[in-house]
């Protein structure tokens, strides 16, 4: 069995992923939001898109076996399983300092937008904008009449996502501090992460 | 009655709007979608983003009376006034040259996103990633399942959008020169334009 390593509560982590190795990523206590990101490696200024992502896929949600989308509208990840409720989002800003600061939270509460410019500062790479992130296990039922709702999320303890890097990229992983909005359903919780190699 | 200006079909501009001046937006033919972005004046980094306005409103789609927040939470636009039937899209990336090579329209086809850097450009502003936009008069309907689908624009002849500057901004606009996929009802066509001056 690989090795596992944690991704401490409220804080964030980049790993370089080559072509065809794979990443899971484990809510380990179960309702535990995380942000997701990917930049390609061969130029970080690539990243995968949720809004080519969803124009591409035609859908609001990927799912077990869908590709996820660049920016340049090239598949750099695939979402290659999923034992979890299925429950992600592709519509919602990583939380922010700024997001905190409306909420009423003290000065310095952690967000998953500083969470990756951190993971990523190490790298030598910065964004201005933070891309919109793939939000795994988070929970934003939509409505007919187009009502969003910030919900609980409803993975259990141990579900898992594993993402195959489909060019060699650098996934960024933010276990989210939210501790106002209830998202993370037992409150920010570690997540546990295993890299795989290349299958087959 | 307000000088109109005609922006051809195709074609992208940039507006300066001074805070509390209005832009009418009015859907000439019908049936055209128009993508639009707005930055802040004081700071081009700052730009109206959906995924944050998502997040604020709680909504798919902003309705009249709704404001329009930055990738920084503030308000930076309100669309004041909606004649139009209220179907906008705040999901779909801007179309690329990515997007019609893929599509296989000969090299060189007019795109939303080429419009967006080619209006901004002579106001000395770069965006590696072009934001996520407003599509105006889009109509992107989703099911209960999360399904999404390209369909024509419902906008009639004349309808319009106003928007209201809340900060002194740099809108920009894009006459979608999609004629591939169905979404512009009669194909591309020009839009017109009106600037109003602050009301009251």
């Amino acid at each position: 069995m690989p090795d596992q390593t944690v991704l401490t509560a409220r804080t964030g982590t980049a790993i370089l992923l080559s072509t065809g190795e794979r990443l899971r990523i484990i809510n380990t206590t179960g309702g535990q939001v995380v942000d997701t990101w990917a930049l390609t490696a061969a130029d970080p200024s690539e990243h995968m898109s949720m809004q080519h992502t969803r124009a591409m896929l035609t859908k609001l949600v990927p799912a077990a076996g869908d590709s996820l989308y660049s920016n340049r509208r090239r598949a750099v990840l695939k979402l290659a399983e999923d034992t979890s409720p299925g429950v992600h989002d592709t519509l919602i800003a990583a939380c922010d300092p700024e997001r905190y600061e409306q909420l009423g939270a003290p000065p310095g509460h952690a967000s998953c937008a500083d969470n990756f410019r951190k993971a990523i500062a190490p790298h030598g790479i910065s964004y201005d904008a933070v891309p919109s992130p793939l939000n795994l296990f988070m929970n934003i039922p939509w409505t007919a009449a187009g009502a969003l709702e910030f919900a609980p999320s409803p993975a259990q303890q141990g579900d898992y996502v594993t993402l195959e890097a489909l060019t060699d990229v650098i996934v960024v992983l933010s276990a989210c501090p939210q501790d106002i909005v209830v998202i993370n359903a037992q409150g920010p919780a570690d997540v546990a992460l295993e890299k795989l190699a290349v299958s087959g």
